[in-house]
This record gives C-alpha cells, structure tokens and sequence, in this order.
C-alpha cells in the first residue's frame, strides 16, 4: 500500500534505512549461523560446518519478495526464508542448518538483533533533546511567562521550568527506555514447544551462547507467549511518544497566532502554507502527534496480545510484528523532529511579557490582595485589587498606577511596593530553584 | 521498514496492488484534473484549459521517492505533489492549477477515491463468505455438534446453527460497510478555512460537480476538521474484522486436535510445521486473527482523532492515513482468507458425534430428568439421570442402557423413551428453525 | 471505590439515577415476568401462572447487596437473582420460573431494557443541542472570524459556518444512534446454547413474544456470541462522545485568555478558581473531554471483544457490561454539558474582530494580491502585499492605508477597493450559502 | 448506576471497602492536615494551628455526597472538599487551610496516599501466586504433557515448564510494579501553576517535607502535567493483567471438556451452571479475563492521555481517575481470583497422559525418525515413522508395536529403543532444566 507517502512520513528515515525487508532477512540469516556456530561449539555439529555455512550464505542474494510470498503459506516469514536458505546450501550442510529451531525463535530474535541498534539511537536522540533543554532551561532561567492551567491565564512562571517539565518528562522515559536497552532484548530459542526437544540439558547452555553470539540479553526460558519483554518494551517506546505529545502540544499551544511565544525554528521551505503566505505552520509539531498517536494505536494492540494460548500464539503474536517494529520507526522520527525543535525552537520573551500584561494586571490581583490583606481584611483587599485589575484593563494602564490612585489604598503602601506586587517578574515562586534541582536531576545519568 | 515481511503479509496482496504509492498519486492527479473540469464548467478556468492539464499531466512520470521526500516540510503529500505537478505543467497553464483548494482537499478526496473500489471488493468477498455459509447450513442443517459455553461441553446443537451464527455476523457487518458504500465516500473540497475563500457561492456549487466527476458522495459542507465519515467508515471496517475475528476463533477452537470438528481446507503446503509432519496448523485463522486485532488497533487511533482542533488538525489528521488505508487492505486480506475458509472447510461429523458422546450422557442428563420428572419428582429424577451418567462414562457404555438397568427406574418408561432421551440429535432444540429463519434473512439483500 | 467522586461526576446524574443497582434487578424481574407470560401464552405454564408469579414478585425486595455478593460463584448477576427469585415464589410457581432461559438471557435482556430510555433521553439532548447550534447559526451567520488551520491564523469565515460544523458532526452522530434506536436493542433469549432446547420450534415463537413484551426488538436468531450489536450500539456512542469531544476542544480553544472569542455559560459558582479570581475555567468543556476519553476507552474493550468463543464468552461478554452502561452514561452526561453549553455560549464579536485585525492585515495578503495581480503580475503582487502587511502589523496601522501609500500601487487602484480587498467580513467564501445549506439539512430529520 | 452488579464483581471486595468515596475524603484531608503541619514547620503558619486543625476535623462528618454534588461547578472534588473543610473550621484557622495548593495538589496527592498500601497489597497477592506456582512446578516437574502450537499438539513437555512460564510472567509483572512501588507513589505539590506562587524557594522544601508527611515520594518538580509517574503506574498494572489474562487463557483451554487436564478449585456453588449440572465453568478464568480486558481499555486511556496542555489538563487529568483507580482495584480482583486459582488448581496427569497417547503416537514421529534416519536415509526415515503413526491411530495400538511390526524396520532396532523413542516422558528436552532455572529466578527476590 501506499506506505512511502502515508506512513513512512513520520518514521526516521535513517532508520527505515537500516530496516528494511533485506535487512529483516540478514537478521535472520545472522540467528541461523549464530545458531550452528553455537552448535558446533558444543560438538553438536561437524567441526567447520558453521564456517562452510556462513561461506555459502553470507554473499547468497536472498529473494525478499519470493520469501515475502512464501509467507501466505505457514504464517510468517522464518518458514521462507529456512527454506531458501536450505536450498542455497551444499547438499552436505543441509541437515545443519536451523536445528532445533522453530520459527518463532528466527523471528522473535531476528527483530530484537534488528531492533537492538535502534535503542541505541533513540537514546542518543534523547540525550540531543537534553541538552537542547538544558541550554533552553539555561537561557531562560528568568525569563517570566504566564503559567496557564485549562488554557486560562493563570500566574507567573518562568520559560525556564517550562522547558524543564518538557525535559524531565523525556528523560524520565529515556531512562525507562535506557533501562531496558541496559537489559538487553532477548533471544528466542527453545524449539517447537519452547523446551528445546531433542536436545536435552544442552538447550539451555545454547540458549545462553546464541545470545551471546548475537549480542543480546538471555531470558530465564524461552518466552515464546510470555511476552513480558515485548510489554515492557512497547510500553517505554510508548512513554517516550507520550512525552514528545505533550512537549509538542505545548508548543503548538505557543506558536498560536495569538499567543506567539515560541516558533518552530525555521528552515528553508519548512512550515510554508502554499495559500497562504503569512503562515509558518508548526508542521514538526503535527509530524510528531501524529507519530505519536498512532505508536498509542500500536500499543493497545501489544497489551492486548500479551495473552497466548499454551506454547503459540494464534495471531497474538503474528499482530505484534507490524506494530512494535513500527513503533520504534515512528518513536524514532519523532525525537528527530523533536531534536531539531528543541535545538532550534525560537523563544520570544518580548511575547511572553505582552501575554502577561495582557489582562491588565488581573493575573497579579492575588499578590496585590496578599499585600493588602494586612491593611484591609482579605474581603477588602480583594475586592480592590480586583476592581483596580478591571480598571487596568479597561483604560489600558498600568496596574500599580491604577491601586495608587485608589482612594480605599492604606496610606502606608508606598508606589514602590506595588510596583514589587505588580510585577510578574517577580512573582515567579520557586521557579529558579526548581530550574536548578531539575538541571541537576538531568545531568545525574 | 520491513513491511513485505511483516506488515502486507496480512492484507489482500490484488488489494495491495491497486493502492501503491503510485495508485495515490494518481488519484491525487485524479482530483486535481476533475477540479480544473468543474471549473472551467462555471467558467472559472479559460475553455480548453483543463483539457490542456490532463493532456500534460496524464501521462506525466511522477517522480514518488521525491514527493515521499518532500513531504517532511509541509507535512503532507499534497504540497510536493501540487510542486511537482505545477512545475510540469506550461507556464500558461500553471496559474490553472490546484485553484481554490487546500492541501487536505488533495489528500482526504485522493484517499476516498483510492478506497472506493476496495468498498466494492469487500462486498464481494463477503458475498462470498455468506454463500458459502449457506452452503455449510444447508449441508449440516441436522448435523448434531455440541454447544460448548465457557468452552464446556453443554447441550446439542446442530452446526448449520454454528454456521448461521458466523453468517449472520459477517452479514450485518457486510450491511453495516454497505450503507456506507451506497450513501458514498464523500469528496473534500473548501479550500484554506473551508469556506471556498475567493470563491463565493459558487464553492459549493463546485464541490457537487466535483463529487461528481470523481464518483464520490458531497457532503453537506467540506469536513476538514468533521471526521463522522471516517469514524463511520472505520468502525463499519472494525465490525467486519470483528466478525472474522469471532468466526476464526470459533475455528481454531474446533480444529485443536483433541476437537477436531472442523479443519481449515488443505492445500498444498499450507499450515505445515517444517518440523512436526503431523500437525496442520489453522494459519488462515492466525492470519485472520493477526489482521483483525490489527485493525482494532487503527480503530482506537481513528477514534481519538474525531476531535480535530479549528479548521484543521493538528496531527490528528495525519494520525489517519496509515490506519484507514492499512484497516482496508486488512480487512480484505483477512476476508479474502475467511472466504477460502468457508468455501473450503472441512467438516467432521463423526468427531461432532464422538465428542457429543465424550461425557458419557452426561449432557444429555437434563432432557432425562424431564422425561423422569412426572414420575419421580425433580430431585429424585434429576440424581438419578445423573448418577446414570456417570457410570455410563465410567463404564465406557451407553446412557440408555446404564439408565434402563437402573433399578429406581419406573417400570412404564420404555427403551424406545430413553434411547429418545438420550439423543443428542433429538435434542437440538429450534436448531432447524434458525437455520431456516437465518437462510432467509441472508438471502434478503 | 471513589465512585461518587471520580467516576460519577462525568455522568447524567438522572440517568444514574435510573441506573441504579435496584434497576438492573428490576429489568431482569421484568424480563423473567415477561418470559413466564409469554410462556403461558403458548400453554407451556398452566394459567395463571404469570399473574401469581408477578404478584409474588413485584413487590418483593430483593436484596440487592446479596446478589451482588451471590455473583462471585457464577459470575453474572443473573444467576443470584434467579435463586432469589425462586426462593421467593410460592412452591408451586418455583416450576414455572425461569424456564428455558440462560444467565446471558437474562442479563443482556435486562441491560438492553435498561438502556432502551436512554436512547430516547440522548437523542432528546442532541435535538437540545441542535437547536441551540441553529440559533447560533442564525444569530452568527455574518460575524466573522478568523478560520485558523494547525492552531495558526489563516483567512477569514463566519462563526456561523463554524457552529453549523458542530451541528454537522453532532446530528450526523444523532442520525446514526438514531437508527439504532429505531431498529431497537435487541431482547435475548436462546436458552443455554442458544438454540431454545427442550422448546423445539416453539423457541424462535417465545423470543418474538417476548420483545414484544419488553419493548425490545426481535434479533434473527440469539446473539450470544454475535456481538454485532453492541459493537453498533458503542460505536454509535462512540460517535457522539467524538462530536462532543469535537465541540468541546474547539470551544476550550476559543475561550483562552488570548483568544476570548467565546466564553462557556456563566453559572453561578461554576468555573471559579478558589485561588485565582479573574479565570473563569472551561470546565464543562473539561468534564466533556474527560467523560469522551473514557468513552473510548470503553470503547476499544467492546470491540475488542466482539469475538467470543462458542456459544458463551470466557471473559470477552463479562468484559463489556461496564464499558456499556457507563458508556451510556458518559455520553449522556457529556451532552447535558454540551447542551447548556451551545445554550448559554457567550459570543464574543468584537474580539473575534480584533483577532482579525491582530496580524495588521497579513491574513488578507491573499485577497490584496489578487487585487494586484492583473496590475503587476503574481509575484509583484504577492510581495507588495506582504510587505505592506508586515509595515501595518509593526506600525499597528490599518493595512489599507499603508497599501494606499505604498509607491508601486498601480494608480487605478483606489481606497475603496484597498478596502473592500482588506476587509476580512467581505472575503468569508460561501460562508453564508454554507450556513443555509446546513441549516437545511440540520432540519431536515 | 449499576456498579455494584456489573462493575465491582470483578474487582477485590477489600480493596472496595478501602477505597470508598468515604476514604478518599480521608486521604484529601490527610493532605490538607499534613500540609499545615510541614507549612507550620517552617513557620509559615502560627504553632500549634496545625494540631488545633487537625483537632477541628479529624472527627468531623463530612457529607461525601454533598462534595459529590459540588464537583459539577469547578470540575474535580478537592473543590467542594476544600470548602467544606474550611467552613467546618473555626474563623481563626480558615485562612490557614490549603494554603499555596491546588486543586490538583490534593487530588493527586490524595489518590497515590490511597493506592499506595493497594501497591503492598498486590504485591501479597503475586506472591501468593509465586509460591503457588512454586509447588505446582515441584510437584509437576516430571508429569508430560503435551505442548500446543497454535492449539495444534506439537511434541511433550511437562506441566512443570508450563507452569514455570506462568510464574515468570507474573513474577516479571511483579518486579515491574515492585519497582515502582519501591520508588514510592508522588506527592503533588506546586501550587496553582506549579511553581509555588507566592513561596518562593520555600516551594521545593515544603514539597519534600510533605512528601514524607504523607509516605510519598518527593518527584523532582510538580508533576502537573508530566504524568510520566501515571503512566508508568498504569502500565505496570498492565502487565500484570497480562500475566494474569495469559494464565487464565491457558488455564481456560487446559479445562475444555475435550482436554481435561486441569479443573478450577471446586468450591460450593463455585462455577455451577443452573441448568446443565454436569458443567463447571471456570469462572474464575472468566472473571480474570473480564478484568484484564477492563484494564487494557482504561490503558488506552491512561497512555493517551500523557499529554496534557501547558499547566493543567482540560479533561485529559479528569479522564485519569476512574481509569487508574478502577485499573487498581481490578488487578487486586483478578489477583485474588489467580492466587485461588494456583493454589488450589486441580492437575490432571493421567488426562495429559491420554491427550498424549491421542495422535496414537503421531507427535512422537519426530524423535522416531530421527532414531531411524541413520539407518535409512532421512526421508524414509521419516516416511515410515509418519505411516507407522497413521496406522497406530486408525487401529488405536501403540505406536511402538505398529513400528515393530513395519517390514522395513532396521533389524538392528530393539523393542526397548522403540518403546524410549515413543514414550513421550523421554523427550520433554530441556524440561527439567527449565524448571529449575525458572525456581532459581522465582527464588531470587
């Protein structure tokens, strides 16, 4: 189907690079020599045969397609695929190829050494999103913005924890994620009911060498339907698109036309409106939403395979190859727009005062009430700092101007102290300290 | 990514064929050369023009790779298209070009253009699947199987009421996608906002011609951001792999191999296991299986993506493509599967029999109480059945000669009764009403 | 749990109040009164029968505490309310109760009698909802504002179109439950695998009566595990808790600080924050998306679940009570809000002007280069409206008055047509013919 | 409506009894009071308030429905509760109550002090099923059984290993949410836009304080709008309704009548059907998988609701609470279901011994044809074990007479290795080994 135009899209390109069908199919091949070397090693198969088969195999220019039309037949692509492997070898080293195996064990561990780079590169885009929030953290310590909850004017803050809740976020799914990267994915091997029949007590020392050989983790036992490993998996790649949506709702809450405070940094072409030539739409924002949404969709349908009948699953597993290789494709374009969002996001402070400056003076109506409560009760106060905020706001003038005009004002409240209570600026509680602790909780790891 | 291998193997390969990225860009073309017709209708467009369009662009080689490149600025596939289109076009024509419309007018009317012939292939499919079912209800209206609830053996029933049951659920389904595809999938046009900016009230005046032109429905206003025709449309798509969900598991049920009612079709090389000759394993059903949760997957994604902010998503629409195109070519692959199952199933009688008989009588011990009731009481009459059963299965001998020895039984009840009694096949209920009801209800439409 | 504080807010209140516990218990009475006159119309109890056993039972008190805890052992609340209902007939009508029904009879019958009203109280609501759409229609047909496309500033519409596409996605979504409502929910009644055994023909008789009894509709055959019809019934909810989601996301956008293009209802205390005195909080948009989020939710378990095995779900039918009912209730509950929210919408005119004006006249850089064009040709055009967009935008002037002064306008051009190009209320499309052409069809049914 | 006959049977009884309405006006006023107590640590409110608070309100009465009602107008129940707490203080202590809170602050905060002792209770329970698993593996470590693949028999294993895989996927489950546990459940504490408005560097200090006031761990900023801790809560509960749904699936199809190798823990009245009394349903299962497909939805919720705009949800936080406390309260359900279910689980062996013997030796043609191909070349090695098999079955002999009887039989082959080369419990393969890894690992935390 129209992959290239409708789906691919939002996926990293690099990565589509490095896993497409051939690719698939070399993982594959390396399961299967991985798996006669490990054999040969226990004495299990004639000295050299795994070199000799790596020999005839390593250059074969296997049929993708053919193998991919093969599938109809058995299910899934390991069944193809053995079989124009065996056919590909001499007759002598037909009978070492793939023993012991069932298919699963070539698809499951085939994914997870395709999958296994992957992580790899995630993290490093997580750690450019980072840094990209350090400097952003860094920069605009101090610069004051409104805080806003249920999208209303709030009170003060700063861009500065802002942009730490972004990366608290991100990092806390990269750790959850880098945690099982650290794992390792495992290897598949136990053979047709997952207790390597025929082989006996040697099954598990293969299993063991087999990981080793492809570099991956070695599970308790084989997991053929306790897919555990695939849950937890999923669900941090699901973590992290989660936290790249809310960083990019966000941000297309900023860039509103109205609102203004941030823009997507611009890039030759990007964002442009063919219609409409005002426009920079925040496009990066839209590509990572949708990415992400869909890696939800992908995720509903690995939790809800997670159950497998007895030792193989009867379309649970086959519906988890789509979506969970998927999923890391589209995690990974995401951070990459995510990366560069960050990395280029222009902030504009000049915005963020206008917005906080835009009710008048309401949002700081309750520090003025704080200050004058002492003076006036809390009813009093209230109340004229509240009809001072309206009349700020309809005469369009300063605030403190307007409470020093106010007849009810206690005498001892000096111009200076309102300007003080007046300014968001310094209204902005513990967003400093917090922009420090959330620095150092950053930098830990 | 490795989609031969992972993904399409799920779909409906003829289905696959005829919606390729250059299918899609050909619909995009599609709408654009219609567009420029309608307008040169109202003579908004000089006369001749369009003509002119389609004569460079019909067969004009479009580059896909690099309309598949250009889609990271602008998002979507419409805007490298437009480029690409406007720049093979003569200057004199390029001003004719793309008039009026909006990106997502491309993209949302290319999409239901590319998927209205698959609406049609999915009705056959189903018809089908439903003749072929009636095929099953006619052969085994009076074949006796047992009802199993909780996946325990409970009554008799008759398989043409298995049958009809599968049937009528893909039959609503097929209805329920029918409505859709009669009312048709409607063209998008509103341009920028919606609301034909420039155009006047000849906006929707041209997006009826429009509709026409392309064979698809108008709707009452463009529906950028009102996604009720696609919610309609995936969840009528949802309700058919549902209903293939539901006839594949009643399968796989049935085929394990200490059941073995039915059997997926053999043919040659399906569903063996390379390393276990004499199994033969439902892959149809796995296949099936595997598409449908698939697709309620994209179900929950098109779903959450109803709500789509102002005049155009955010993402939200983006977050559709993939789904909806993927859940058609599922949904098809899985019916092209389901209607080869149908047509070809294996049916067993015997082993319905011999399961039937499996408890020793013991199903059959609430139509014996009732024939002992009057004479006994209910309670008496109800441990007495029972009792029988049990050595009957003990015994490994029939129910009714256990029954006819038992020596609290009343003297006026004859062999003839009991052997009546205690016969699944007499026992099966309006079995052979439903069916008749059922055929009559599927032939209806 | 913390139902009443968490989970019931978002619900109708009426509607919970006709959903109680005590309800269900009497839907399940009314559907075991209704089988034993139906029964007894067909001679199957002896006359009476139905009377005494109606007399007995209306108004007994069963203890719905008791069934509650009576379900752990079977797993339905049928089969504890059976016993009690037996226990609580006189001896000689214990024969007569319950005959030749299953638990799921019982239950899916009583749940669809439950909902039946509800149908009626939501189409009620969105007809509410309707109508407060067209007299904000009709109220706004020529007010215009601006259309924004990903969150950003784009070109002008009327509010008028944009509550007609509310009106559009809400009655599409009334249409559809609506069908439902008019086929009806489906009574149940097979027996214990479906095919009425022991009643032979007279089965199929008894579950027409008995719709007709309890006002529900008669299915082709039992629907045990043909879960058609609650995937139709959820989805169709599901429709309208997307509308609403629709309606509700909007209108939160609207109502920010920095748009204040509309304002949800004032209501006394509602919206207040305790600590923040100048926010009026959106909060019937927020209890509207919280209560749309969980109907998803809901809805992924249902259809989920329309395949289950054999003649009785292991988990899949239990699974959907739930997410059913409270579906219901969400939905109804959402639109109560939705209802008092179009009601009572506070419009705000003269701020979507302003926000009209607020890119200084970039929004109609479109409309002045056409202008242009025949003067200058395209690119002069567009680039001579955009600067003089930008110069009225940093000198806050009016943008007809900076393109009157800028030296390269064509001398033919006069203020009044610089005027009529820049002003947003003359370039609003097909706007008014859209209000009219959805008015139309919103009346229409 | 009707939670307690279609909701609550699926969910722990005592868990209910602990988190009622009632307990989390508890935890709400936990909050407050500990609140006061650390604000007046650092001074910020004058000694002894807190305790004279605390005296004030920790007997009152507060009318949980009246809150129930108040949450319409501001959209969450802190509201109605902090007004009610204040009005019930006297005058002098009013305006030290919820001070520097939000809403928020208590709702969050309210909900991880009251799931934190369900997390402690889980936990009990996945032991619980560890160490019933434990015994299930000792006692079954050497009882074949025959494995299934796509619920096709494949070859022996024993029901130890199936056992073993049950365990680990729980245990892994286990360690999952026991991490997270370990890790404490967060306070919320920022204020009303996180940032401490009005107490500065205080902010941090007064977080962590309260923090270990209320058992909680101290996150590294507020967690407004980062619900990375939900998200990581809600799907560790996931996983564990994954283990358990893939249990009770296996556990379901072992107890099919046709299969019989284990049977649900009888108990009175525990899985009886009404009318059929040879059946006993595995109820338990099917509450199990009721529960875990309730979870999996509320997920879909809880995942796609990460994102959350700016600094406070618009219905995204509002759709967390019944999803995530319900997700609790159904795991503990489905636990305490498992763990009665391990424990008391009824094994079969002599019913796996015959499924065994079913394919009259067909699933040991394998390990026979491997004994054969040295003598005879693979293919008629295989060949003959395959006809051998086939003939075993048709005329119901062992399998190891039929092959010494074949003509073509190598005369070098004893009856003793055909009786070892067909009976099943000499080639479960790495069986043994497998459960005692699995014991070591089960063993280890």
């Amino acid at each position: 189907m129209s992959d290239a135009l409708l789906s691919h899209p939002f996926m990293s390109q690099s990565a589509l690079e490095a896993c497409r069908d051939d690719d698939l199919v070399a993982s594959m091949l390396a399961f299967e020599l991985a798996l006669a070397r490990v054999q040969e090693g226990v004495g299990a198969l004639p000295a050299g045969s795994a070199g000799r088969m790596a020999a005839a195999l390593e250059h074969h220019n296997f049929d993708t397609a053919a193998i991919a039309r093969g599938i109809a037949s058995g299910g899934n692509a390991a069944i193809p695929f053995v079989k124009a492997g065996r056919a590909a070898l001499p007759d002598e080293l037909k009978a070492c190829w793939h023993q012991g195996a069932t298919s699963q064990d070539v698809v499951d561990s085939a994914l997870m050494h395709l999958l296994t780079p992957r992580l790899a590169s995630l993290d490093g885009l997580l750690e450019r999103c980072r840094n990209a929030v350090l400097a952003l953290m860094r920069d605009h310590e101090q610069t004051p913005m409104v805080g806003r909850t249920l999208m209303q004017q709030a009170l003060p803050m700063t861009f500065g924890v802002k942009a730490a809740q972004w990366g608290i976020g991100l990092e806390r799914a990269r750790r959850r994620l880098g945690d099982i990267a650290a794992e390792g994915l495992p290897v598949q091997f136990g053979g047709a009911v997952g207790v390597h029949s025929g082989w006996g007590e040697q099954g598990l020392e293969l299993m063991q060498a087999l990981a080793e050989e492809l570099g991956l983790s070695c599970p308790v036992l084989p997991w053929h339907t306790d897919r555990q490993p695939i849950h937890a998996l999923q669900t941090a790649l699901d973590a992290v698109a989660g936290a790249l949506e809310s960083l990019a709702l966000d941000v297309a809450l900023l860039t509103q036309t109205e609102v203004g405070e941030v823009s997507e940094p611009s890039a030759p072409g990007m964002g442009e409106s063919s219609s409409m030539p005002h426009k920079r739409n925040p496009v990066r924002c839209a590509l990572i939403r949708g990415a992400s949404r869909r890696v939800h969709g992908h995720t509903t349908v690995i939790i809800g395979a997670v159950a497998q009948p007895l030792e193989r699953g009867l379309g649970e597993w086959h519906a988890e190859w789509a979506p969970l290789s998927e999923s890391v494709l589209l995690v990974e374009g995401a951070l990459e727009q995510a990366a560069t969002l960050l990395e280029g996001l222009e902030v504009h402070p000049e915005r963020m005062a206008a917005n906080l400056a835009l009710t008048g003076g309401a949002i700081m109506a309750e520090p003025v009430a704080r200050l004058l409560t002492p003076h006036l009760g809390s009813d009093r106060a209230k109340a004229l700092a509240a009809e001072a905020a309206e009349t700020a706001r309809r005469q369009g003038r300063p605030y403190h101007e307007v409470l020093h005009e106010a007849p009810r004002l206690p005498p001892d409240i000096s111009v200076e102290q309102l300007k003080a209570a007046t300014d968001p600026a310094l209204y902005i509680g513990s967003s400093r300290q917090q922009v420090s602790k959330a620095r150092e909780w950053l930098e830990q790891r």
